[in-house]
C-alpha cells in the first residue's frame, strides 16, 4: 500500500479492528476515524464492511468537506457526523460510534448516565450526557451532518467541555466518543459502555442510590488529569 | 460427496455452524435451512445432530410437502414449519430458528418487542410482532406445520410484509427468522436476539420509555433499505 | 492407569471436565460421579482439586455405603449426597452438583422454576422443584446424607417422577441433577442453568407471564420423549 | 532479572496476570500486591501499565512506609491503602483490588452483600460489609492511606476479623480482598464477585429472598475452615 495517508490509514485500521476485539461491536454496527490535522483530512472505516475482512487500504480518506480525498470504497454513512466533529473541536484526533449493548440501552431509555462511582470519576466528572432525539426537520434534512449539531448544542446547553467530556449519547441512537486519537476514543467507548453497565447495575440493587459526592469526585479526576496528577507513568 | 444438491447443502452446513459460532445456541436447540427454488427442494438440519459432529453430507434434501428427497438422517423435528414458509412465502431463501435466550424471554412473557432505536429501525419499521400460542386443536394436530399457519396469521392480522419484517417470535416458543438465504435468516436471527436484549435493559433502565418516533424510523431503515439507500457498498 | 475402574474413571473425569467447558463451574465448586451397577460402586470428583490439574487417574471408586474402593485422595465433600441418590434410585447413572449462576440464584430465592416455554417442555413437564432448606437438626446431624434425604421428601411430597424430572434445587444451595449417566447428567445441568436464566428474564419482561398451557408442556414433552417420539436420529 | 525480590516480583505479577485472565479488570483498572514478612517489603503492580505489557520486572517493590525500595517504575495510586493494611494486619499475604462489575455495583449502591446462600458461606459467614464513603476531610488529605483506615474502621465498629471476612466493598468505589498470599487474594476477589453476582439475581427473583439461616451458615463455614474441616485434600 503506497499512500501519503499509509499511517493515519493504519491508526484507524487498528482502532476499528480493537472496537472488534473489545466485544463492543457485531457486524458492521460501528466505525472509528482519526485525524490527521496538518493535512486536514481524517481516515474512516468504510460503510457495511465486516471486521473479519476490513484490510488498511480499505479505509476512507475523507476532507472536513465530506469529499473522498482517497479510496475507492464508500465511506461509513456516518461520515458527516465525524467531519463536523473534527470541524469544530479542534483538540480531538478520533472519533468512534457503536452500537455496544448497555450505552444503546441507556441512549433509548433517553436518560444521563448518573456518575454512581469512582470508575467514573476517573474519567469524567459530570454525568454522561443523553442528548435529546433531533427535532422532524433536522431527521429529515442532512441526518447524519444534523447529528453532529445535536451533539455540539447538547454540550452548548449543558456547559459541558468536550476536552473533559470525551463522549455523549444520542437519545434513540447510541454513543459517540472521542479523545486525542483514534485509540483513545476506542478507550473511551469501552469505558462508557463499563460505566452504562455499572450504573444499570447500582440502580436495580437500589433505586434510590445516591450520586457521588463532590469531594470524591474532584478527588479520583484529579489524581488521574490534575496537574499534581499521580496516577500512570 | 457426490451429490446434485452439494452446494446447497454446504450452504446449510455453513450457516448452521454460524448459528453456533455466534452463540445463538446450545446443544441442537436451533436449525436453519436453505432453499433451492428452481428444484423445489429445500436443505435442513438433521434432528438431533450436535454441531461438533455434523458434517455437510448429514443435511437433508427435502421437497415442499416434506418428503426426504435425500439424505439418510431424520430431518429437524421444525422441518414442516420451514416447508410451509418457503411454500407460502416465494421470496425467502432461508429460514432459521432458535433457542436464543434473549429472543426467548420476550416469547415466553408473550409481548412484541418495542422499537426503541435506530438499531431496531436499521432493519425493520415495524415491533417485533409476538404470535400468540396456538389454539389447543393446533397443538394437538399437525404441530409443526401449524406453527407455519399461526406465523402467517400473525402477519395478515396485523397487515406485515414478510419481506420487510424478516423475523418472528412465537408466544411460549421461540424466534423465527428468514431472508434472501440462509446466511441472511442467521444474520436476522442475531440481530433479533440483540435487539431483544436492548429492548429488555431500555425497559429496566426506564420501564415509561418511549417508542421511537416515525421519522427516525423511517430514516434509519430508508438509508439502509430505500430507494436512495446510502448504507454499504 | 490400571485399574478394573479405568473406564469408569474416564466416564467421570470426562463428564467433570465438560462440567467446567460449559462455563457451569468455578474453580472447585461442582462435582460429577458416574455409577456401575453391575459392581455397585461410583466414581466421582476428588474433593477441592481444580479441573486445570484434575487427572483421570485421581477420580475416586466409592461403593454406596461411602467406603472407599479405589483412590488415594478425598473424595467429594458431597459424596454421601450422590451415594444416597444412588441407593435409592436405581435407574440413575450419574449425578451432577454445581453452584453454577442463575440456578443457584433461583434455589437463593426459594422459588419453583415456573415451566413458560417449549425449551422447559422439552425436557420435562413440571416447575423445577426447589427443595426448602433443611431442618436444623438435620443440617447439624449428617449433613450430606440428609441432603439426599431432603430431595426424596420434596419428590414424594409432589409426587414427582425421578425418572421424568430429572434435576432439582436444593433451598439456599444450588442445583443436583442426574440421568442415564455421567454425561446426561451434566446436560441436564445446562439445560437448568439455560431455563433458569431464561424464567429470569421473563419474569423481568412480564412479571404476570402465563405459565405454558398444558396442550403445549404435552406437545413439546412427547414429540422428544413419548412413545411416537419424532426428535433425533 | 537479578533481584533479591525475584521470587516475590514473580509472585505478584502472577497474580496479577490472573487478575486479567479472570476477566476481573478491564485495561489498567486493578492491581495486586504480595508480601515479604521477613524482610518487611511488598512487591506492587506499577501504575497505568496495561496487563498485556506487564513483565515481572516492570513490579515495583516498595517497604510499608511507601518508600520505594526497587523498580523503576511509579508504584499503583493505590499502594498506600495496600502498605496500610500490611502494617496493621499482620497474617495477610497479599492484596487486590480491582473496579469488577458486580462488586463494583453494590459498592455503588452502598449495600452490604446479604448471605444468602452456601457459595458465600463455604468463605464467610458474615454478610460483606460495605464501607461508607470517607469524610470529606479524609478524602482531601491522604486519600489512599485513609482508605486503609476506612477499611480498619469498619471492620471494628462490626467487630469483623480480617481473618475471616477477607474482603470488603468501599461505598462508591469497589472492592478490596486480601488472604494469606497474592493468588488467594486474587481468588477471594473472584468469589466475591461471583457472590455479589449471585446476590444481585437472588434479589430480582425474589425482594423478600431470606438471608441463610445461621444453622446452614455454621455448617458450611466449619466443614471448610472448622477444627474437623473435610473439604479438600
Amino acid at each position: 500500500m503506497s499512500s501519503t495517508y499509509k499511517s493515519l490509514k493504519e491508526e484507524c485500521y487498528e482502532a476499528n479492528m480493537e472496537l472488534n476485539a473489545l466485544g463492543l461491536v457485531i457486524y458492521t454496527f460501528g466505525n472509528v476515524s482519526a485525524v490527521d490535522r496538518e493535512n486536514a483530512v481524517f481516515a474512516i472505516k468504510p460503510s457495511g464492511v465486516p471486521y473479519e475482512t476490513l484490510k488498511p487500504e480499505d479505509i476512507v480518506i475523507m476532507d472536513y468537506d465530506n469529499n473522498v480525498v482517497e479510496g475507492s470504497l464508500r465511506p461509513s454513512s456516518d461520515t458527516k457526523t465525524h467531519s463536523y466533529l473534527y470541524k469544530n473541536w479542534e483538540n480531538i484526533g478520533g472519533v468512534a460510534h457503536t452500537h455496544a449493548m448497555y450505552s444503546v440501552s441507556w441512549a433509548q431509555a433517553q436518560r444521563d448516565i448518573p456518575i454512581f462511582g469512582t470508575t467514573h470519576a476517573d474519567h469524567l466528572t459530570q454525568d454522561i450526557p443523553c442528548a435529546p432525539p433531533m427535532a422532524d426537520e433536522l431527521i429529515e434534512g442532512n441526518y447524519e451532518h444534523n447529528t453532529g449539531i445535536q451533539i455540539l448544542d447538547c454540550f452548548k446547553d449543558r456547559n459541558l467541555d468536550y476536552n473533559e467530556v470525551e463522549m455523549v449519547l444520542i437519545g434513540n441512537h447510541g454513543p459517540f466518543a472521542w479523545g486525542k486519537n483514534a485509540a483513545k476514543a476506542v478507550y473511551n467507548t469501552k469505558v462508557l459502555e463499563t460505566v452504562a453497565q455499572m450504573a444499570y447495575l447500582t440502580l436495580q440493587i437500589n433505586p434510590q442510590a445516591p450520586r457521588l459526592k463532590d469531594s470524591l469526585i474532584k478527588k479520583h479526576y484529579e489524581r488521574k488529569h490534575g496537574k499534581n496528577a499521580y496516577y500512570g507513568q
